[in-house]
């Protein structure tokens, strides 16, 4: 339990940093009465929406917990609660220091560069730390108080069901967080340029435009605190499931090794707590003024300092590098998986069970630590303006609005190349160094460092809000082009979080359908079933899974262009009934399109955040009446993987290719190609709308998707357990 | 063999009616000097990129075909050759009606909707005809040759490997049409839009637009060649297919009935050609005037005329209908497919072995065609200018390009679920009743009407030309408004066919599957294959599979992009350099256009041709070296599933969303939301070039390009056995 103790103090420290530095923030300068009444605008929207949002989630999450209450009990539930409070506690806190961190780095963008940056950037690493800490100390509390405070064994039952209860709550709040905020902020976005940009010629960001205040809450809600809600749950998850691995796979191990088995993501999460805060205190720009370059100096900071940090926790938890863990007969005899490099001589005549050494799972930390590198910068070789894919969109961007779809579109599609290659290959490499268990440390390392990659994100829309409250408040031209510098770069760190968590869920797939497997062959040990793809009814779980983020994909789209039709029908009627908004004499009535904006996308979230939680229980119960319980099984244990096989595609292509559209209408107004207000201006703002809700609204909510498909499946397998046993 | 012999006389019949309704097209007037001068412009272009295009073609397939000699030998090579051979033709022979049909269209338009409507679909219907005639008359005649010539089994490996050979041969030549043709046409379409409707202001066709010729040859080698030789290339690998896995999975029965058993999908193609011929005389506009009304009129009857006539040949071959077929122990253990709802008590004892009666493959077939209904009924509704999906894409190009494309995103992630729920249920069915020879025999009932379908499809382009050719010759008005009118429906025929192409895929998908590891249990006795999805190979393989259209996607899209940029700067220069041409005095150089899309198109459709070529070999080379060759024959029978997994999607989503644009287009042109050249109007055009190469280029060639990656494997193994054997 030293180890534990040790998780929970880092957790400790993210959340001291996190006070430590809203003071830091909240101290700085805000700026003129006029910048503090636009900001106190926005934080009112920002509040208002969170509160409703998370009101009618709590509904649902009522209903859940009641479900899951009388299904599975108790701790599950007390699990559940945990997981959905905190989620929400993330995406709120960070909210709340976004909305007062923009003011206060517009104001320091007057400044300089570096003042603005400073400022923002730390707002970014509050969200970003609170996301890792607050995870990490949920699960190794929670832990801690099964196995210390009630004293189950480690592989318990109820130990393995209030974890992945734990992600459950995380990860159904968070889709609704990240569905919710994301048809907020696109539906507010999209508009407010519709109208304002494109119908009454107004510029970005211009008071006059009533949808201005939405526009800058949905920053707030659905970049930061959607994001947020997601990011926890991908932590959650990924962690919370690589524990359940372990618990379920080695079996054979004593009670003490097993326990510090699984205490080890929560020691290697909590030595990237520290050096993603050291990572923090880099951010500073060089000579060249480049601000990717500054981001990445905190960035790469953290992950090589995580390279001896990892080594050194793992040495301090296993004590003997080389020594054998596992390799005991497992008596499922299922999901081999051995080191083949280390241990085939010691593995002779051992069948199954997972074996490795310390070293093994050290190597299998360093491949989820390079795949992070990795997908960094590819997600920047597709979303910066230096490069080839951006500057092709520009490019065909000449030729009018469809040459730049169709370019954007073909970029979308070429982004995925890479990201899966790179996945592919760590995951051979790390299951043949460690096998599945390998494969879920590689995961859990990718997600360590999270706080680091969140606090690149959120920094993001902070910079966003600040530049909007800058032209609000008709700051100077220069204090604008210092937060759009800010905010560009923002574009492309955003794309980074969103391809790093589908990225991470691919690695967990794995593990999540390892998990699935082995839950199958213990609650059911009769069961027959056939997960070879020759079973015709693994190829209609396959397909029915790959539809999943096809059709979420399409009502996300819908949504928000049925949510923007009302705010385009709201400016219409305010810039009709009150003409003195045009002429600057009156001011919009901002709340009132805050408030049509949050209803619908209150509204519009619903549907859709159900979809992954109900078909898994659907496909369960059809196939089996159909076909019996084995083919039941069979089917839904391959849809969990076919929504990531699909939702892999979907996901990356619709945030690189967002991230690409965006970007490439910013490189244009920097003077390319005839600059603000050319036609290849007006093309590339039709790429950049297109891309909205692909990028904010439907890619990045196929993550959370994807995990509560997966859990649900699992706890639908206890669910029926209970069922067959009580 | 009295029913090949019979299959044989079908086929023979098919190419009869070619002939005798190309004469009946030929007779027609062919309208005044100028619009024939138009038209032997566009049939000099069609034949001179066509040549260049087979003559690239044929250099790869002679590449090909010497590899084949030396790996699988004499025969092989002669099946790769007939199906690459026929493959060409029959995409020639339809250019070749259907750039005669054009120009006598346009002047029986000028005689009545009825007039132009009967001399289009005749046209298409010889397309359709010789699709279906060649594609049976090549299965039939090579199987008749192999059994009956040289006295081989019929599942002997020559056999399998000649037919598999054959169907490689016509997938090869398929995917080159296909893309080649689709880079063509939609390069020269948007090329010419994009100067002519944008830049220039000129309407479409306008003969002073230097592109207007080459884009008419586009919708002749695209969508008339390519999809031609595609439609070709699956009627042959679903019905040969069929055949193979007869033989690979019924090895326990005597001679003579295999022999029925594997001629009973030729004489259900025999008499579905004829029900198809029937069908096409009673395309007939009704008191309504509606076109898509007097097309269903065909399409019904062959459907019902269908139900009968499968019956009646069903009960020829195989006499009583109530009697069991296989069910002896199959000696791989693998595949087994029992009927339960028949045999249950007939197959105590009996573990493996398909086995069902004449009775239960009769209903498969009625499943297959249940399907085809389905699928065009659906493709109908999500393209169709009456119903919402087409619908909400029109309202949503109100507020501008942004939200057109946004809205037929959605329309495009939408439209992949009822297709696949279609394919899930037919899968299950037909597996139920009769195991994977079942799904074998609905692909082959579908696929059967591919005469039919294939005369809806080929009359969209004729239409279209014939439109190109009264806007350039100045006919009245009136018969621009005619062929416009067909046209519109030729959209929703031209998705049809792709998405009953990619439906097969899908069905077919498994009957591949089981080939492949029937085929690996035989070349490979020894090897110790896990196809389950426990195993990471088979996530690796099949994540790789699942990007392949992705991929594929990206290469079209971008090059559809590159070559109509050529032709955009050849047509600014011919405008710069000769100012008669706006002015109206001097004539394009048409043919200079033509030539510069003609080598633009071959030489972008190259690489991405051999990506599914090349990709298994790759993979299975690289996995076996890294991890051993049982995981290089795991991952490579996933990437097979892979494929289809995402490239159903992909291609599904493709196609219905480009006919949606399309047609949402015409419908504002048809007066809805302000009509032509409203803002409105604008957007929609923005989405319909978007739609272009997402639904002619991109979208379709996904079809032939999952079978390709599928033969080659099976290919590949039984050239790594030959190795072996060697």
């Amino acid at each position: 339990m030293t180890l534990v103790y040790f998780a929970i103090a880092c957790g400790l420290v993210a959340v001291a940093y996190g006070f430590f530095t809203s003071g830091q923030v909240l101290r700085s300068p805000a700026g003129n009465e006029k910048m503090q009444d636009i900001a106190a605008a926005i934080q009112e929207g920002a509040k208002a929406y969170l509160g409703r949002q998370y009101l009618t989630i709590a509904i649902v999450g009522a209903v859940v917990a009641v479900v899951l209450f009388f299904t599975l009990g108790g701790l599950s539930t007390l699990g559940f609660l945990i997981g959905a409070v905190l989620s929400g506690v993330a995406g709120f806190v960070g909210m709340n220091i976004s909305v007062r961190a923009n003011v206060r780095t517009a104001e320091a963008a007057r400044g300089s560069l570096q003042g603005g940056l400073t400022l923002a950037f730390r707002s970014g690493a509050v969200t970003g730390m609170l996301v890792a800490g607050l995870g990490l100390l949920s699960i190794a509390m929670l832990f801690w108080y099964l196995v210390e405070v009630s004293g189950y064994a480690p592989n318990d039952r109820p130990v393995i069901e209030t974890l992945t209860s734990l992600a459950f709550g995380a990860s159904l709040i968070s889709i609704f967080a990240r569905l919710g905020g994301g048809i907020f902020t696109k539906a507010a976005d999209v508009g407010a340029d519709l109208v304002g940009k494109v119908e009454a010629g107004i510029p970005e960001d211009d008071p006059r435009n009533p949808a201005v205040i939405a526009d800058n809450v949905g920053d707030n809600v659905g970049d930061c605190a959607g994001m947020a809600a997601d990011l926890f749950e991908t932590y959650v998850v990924t962690l919370g499931l690589t524990m359940v691995s372990i618990a379920l796979l080695m079996r054979g191990l004593d009670s003490e090794l097993l326990t510090t088995l699984m205490a080890l993501p929560l020691i290697v999460g909590g030595v990237c707590i520290i050096t993603s805060i050291i990572g923090t205190y880099m951010v500073r720009l060089g000579k060249g003024q480049s601000i990717m370059g500054a981001l990445y100096k905190g960035f790469w900071t953290t992950v090589i300092l995580s390279i001896p940090a990892i080594w050194a926790v793992t040495h301090y938890a296993l004590g003997d590098m080389s020594a054998l863990i596992g390799g005991a007969p497992d008596s499922s005899g299922f999901l081999e998986g051995t080191s083949t490099a280390l241990t085939d001589e010691a593995n002779l005549g051992l069948t199954s069970g997972p074996q490795f050494t310390g070293w093994s799972l050290f190597y299998c930390m360093m491949i989820g630590l390079a795949v992070t590198g990795l997908l960094v910068w590819i997600t920047e070789y597709y979303t910066g303006t230096n490069y080839r894919p951006v500057k092709s969109i520009a490019k065909a961007s000449v030729t009018g609005h469809g040459t730049n779809v169709i370019q954007g579109l073909a970029i979308s599609l070429e982004s995925t190349a890479l990201p899966t290659l790179v996945i592919v290959v760590a995951v051979i490499a790390t299951y043949q160094i460690a096998g599945i268990i390998g494969v879920a440390f590689a995961a859990t390392s990718l997600l360590a460092v999270a706080g680091m990659v969140v606090a690149l994100d959120a920094y993001g829309p902070v910079t966003d809000n600040a530049g909007g409250i800058a032209e609000m408040a008709g700051l100077e031209d220069e204090v604008r082009h210092r937060t759009d510098a800010l905010d560009a770069v923002g574009n492309t760190t955003k794309a980074v979080t969103k391809g790093y968590a589908i990225g991470s869920a691919a690695l967990a797939a794995l593990v999540l359908f390892g998990a699935y497997t082995t839950d199958l062959r213990e609650f059911f040990p009769d069961a027959n079933v056939d997960f070879s793809l020759s079973n015709p009814y693994v190829i209609v779980g396959l397909l029915l899974g790959a539809l999943l983020p096809y059709l979420f994909g399409a009502f996300g789209m819908t949504a928000v262009g049925r949510a923007a039709g009302h705010v385009v029908e709201d400016v219409r009627n305010q810039f009709r009934d009150n003409p003195g908004i045009m002429a600057g004499t009156s001011r919009p009535n901002y709340a009132r399109t805050v408030d049509i904006v949050t209803r619908a996308a209150i509204k519009e979230m619903i549907v859709p955040s159900l979809l992954p939680v109900l078909s898994p229980i659907a496909v369960y119960f059809i196939v089996t009446a159909v076909a019996g319980q084995n083919e039941g099984f069979a089917a839904l244990g391959a849809m969990l993987l076919g929504v990531i096989v699909s939702g892999l595609f979907v996901a990356i292509s619709m945030t690189s290719g967002g991230g690409a559209w965006d970007n490439a209408k910013k490189y244009i107004e920097d003077g390319n190609y005839g600059g603000k207000g050319s036609d290849a201006h007006k093309a590339a703002v039709t790429g950049d709308t297109v891309g909205d809700p692909y990028k904010d609204t439907a890619g990045p909510a196929v993550n959370p998707m994807i995990k509560i498909t997966n859990i649900v499946a699992l706890l639908l397998l206890a669910a029926l357990a209970g069922q067959a046993a009580g």
